[in-house]
């Protein structure tokens, strides 16, 4: 049956997206207009910082056994704290509140892992995203859709990546191919070919993109991430640990494909770490991790894409500038361009991405596509609170 | 806005219900034909039973430590067991699935405290039912409503109980006080006054029905449940024990309140018996913890309901025939009768309440009652997956 019955084609919608880094929420205003197809802008981004507390917690509750109890507070937890920001975000876009349709939320990510395995008596994959819906609504009197990943995973898909049906909509070109690169936690591309279709569309994650970095440039210097990527210009590249470290399964993996921080962290590395006979000293370890990250994107673009596209370059990564220049010089071929140029900022194409998605779900369209998560067939994605 | 704008008044759900003492799966079908006022049929129930494995591993996660990975798998793992259950169902009716409209599914509580406990940096009450319901909608090709609790507990109420809405639709009488009284894990009860209103209606959650019984039964007979309450009659009251047990603050707490295994569990009963100097036989325990039933819900009924009612009296511990005359004998001044009077089960009670809670979200009407909960006001609950 139809469930949604709106009388109007314009859409007022904010989209919430907390990375995989969890050190901040971004926060997007977007309208969506919905003639011949959806047109979307963007009217208003912030990212507001989380506390350290915060960041500890969850960081902590991921790492740990954690109680039940602590998994039920966490949900509400971060529904109150998500309305704040959000009173927040309303309150500094100087918008009334009663012209917005929906808030789309992603959720905390505590576990995410799509290969399935044996759990009592069946094999499960699944992914979980803390929030409570049903609370956020209610604090913020506001309709709430979110849990995008599930519907993807129930259909043997790996709930990842969501953002290249935004991709497609927004970037797809009839005479060029494109690549839009996020550089998030994980780095993630969505390879749009010349005037493709949806059955086109190549997308997966590549690997690590900030998340070691970030955690590194922590532990060593106390930063919260490595700024402009000095400290990795000022490190030598220890090539023996790269060859190590590319030498994961993980990156020869045909897409579709995804991962996460329970893959790629701490332990990852320690592990490579601890096959070398020297050590590795902090800068050039903070180096060999950028290179990491520029190679392993390079290999995905050759093995899996078209070097020789128009990459649109997003994400928190996309500031590192150390980072784009090892980027661009393993890719020489390939044109790049920041994301800039399409009327959303670097920053806040997740967050927009995902308020795009609650739309999808409003207009009961399927969100998910099947050659890039692996899903069984293209469905809607989402769940709604009111 | 508007949500949903179906083009028709008769509606066919499906309730699920499992409880606190998660040995089986009810699922109702129930039609809803919304005239002047929504009347049900309970067209058809069954109860499935549990394997031993699946239901010592929600014990084990509710106990102990679990990892957030077992909790996501728990959630994925469930949706796929209710969804061949629910296929289970619809064989046994023998009804075309295409002409179901929605399942409402309550989920498998794993942490439920209403209490604002400090939560890192703000107080936080919280509510944990596992199950995913996006994947179980995919999984089923069904819409499917869930999280009834939440949205209530974000407004500051109890999240609990749900059942009161139900009680006052089906049961309130012109001419008489009315006691819904349903003896599941947990004991609660609905009091409807005559010719109540719905700021009149009084429910809480009276204390442990069958989860103490039914947890000593198996320890010290391997039995689900003591059948007909054989044991309990064989044993002998131990009075000081019950004052013990009854000593216990809730009982004297005001409604709304409600409660659960969290509470009323084997360390609830430990910490009891330690304070005796001799040990208690297991018969006369088994005596002592059917007359903790019996004289806990007597108790409840003249301090906050009004003895002189009809008590309609549903859930498992209805079967339990020593548990009733013990009840029967303390309030001896109401009038019983079992619910079947009112063309449902005993047994099917609490999945047909949920159905009829699902109806509600589905046609935008409130489904919590203030009074019951203690929520800051009247709100609709649940959340849709399609």
């Amino acid at each position: 049956m139809n469930f949604f019955n709106f009388q109007k084609n314009i859409f007022l919608g904010i989209g919430i997206m907390t990375g995989t880094s969890c050190d901040a929420i971004d926060i997007s205003l977007i309208e969506i207009h919905d003639i011949a197809e959806p047109v979307i802008n963007l009217i208003s981004f912030q990212s507001y910082k989380f506390s350290a507390l915060y960041s500890e917690k969850i960081n902590e509750i991921i790492a740990k056994e954690s109680k039940v109890k602590e998994i039920s507070q966490l949900n509400y937890y971060l529904s109150q704290v998500f309305a704040e920001y959000i009173e927040q975000f309303i309150k500094d876009t100087g918008i009334a509140k009663s012209k917005i349709d929906f808030i789309s939320v992603h959720g905390q990510t505590l576990w995410h892992n799509p290969k399935a395995e044996m759990f009592l008596d069946k094999y499960v994959s699944s992914s979980f995203q803390s929030l409570n819906l049903s609370a956020l609504a209610k604090l913020t009197g506001l309709p709430v859709v979110g849990d995008f990943r599930s519907g993807d995973i129930a259909l043997k898909g790996q709930g990842a990546p969501l953002v290249p049906i935004f991709d497609y909509y927004l970037f797809r070109n009839p005479d060029a191919p494109i690549i839009a690169l996020n550089l998030g936690g994980i780095a993630n591309l969505t390879y749009l070919p010349k005037n493709a279709d949806l059955s086109d569309v190549i997308a997966f994650d590549c690997g690590p993109a900030n998340t070691l970095i970030d955690f590194y440039a922590n532990k060593f210097f106390g930063q919260n991430f490595d700024t402009n990527g000095l400290n990795a210009r000022n490190g030598k590249l220890d090539n023996k640990l790269l060859q190590i470290l590319l030498s994961d399964e993980y990156f020869e993996l045909e897409p579709p494909k995804s991962t996460g921080r329970e893959k790629f962290n701490y332990q990852f590395i320690d592990n490579a770490l601890q096959k070398l006979n020297y050590k590795v000293n902090e800068l050039d370890l903070m180096r060999t991790l950028t290179e990491l990250t520029a190679k392993s994107i390079e290999i995905s673009i050759r093995k899996f894409a078209e070097p020789q596209s128009r990459v649109i370059v997003s994400g928190g990564g996309s500031k590192n500038l150390f980072l784009m220049e090892r980027l661009k010089h393993n890719l020489f071929d390939s044109e790049f361009v920041g994301i800039e140029k399409y009327g959303i900022t670097s920053q806040s194409k997740e967050s927009v991405a995902f308020a795009f998605l609650g739309w999808l779900f409003l207009n009961e369209k399927n969100g998910n596509i099947p050659n890039a998560t692996g899903a069984s067939h293209s469905t809607i994605l989402g769940v709604l609170a009111i």
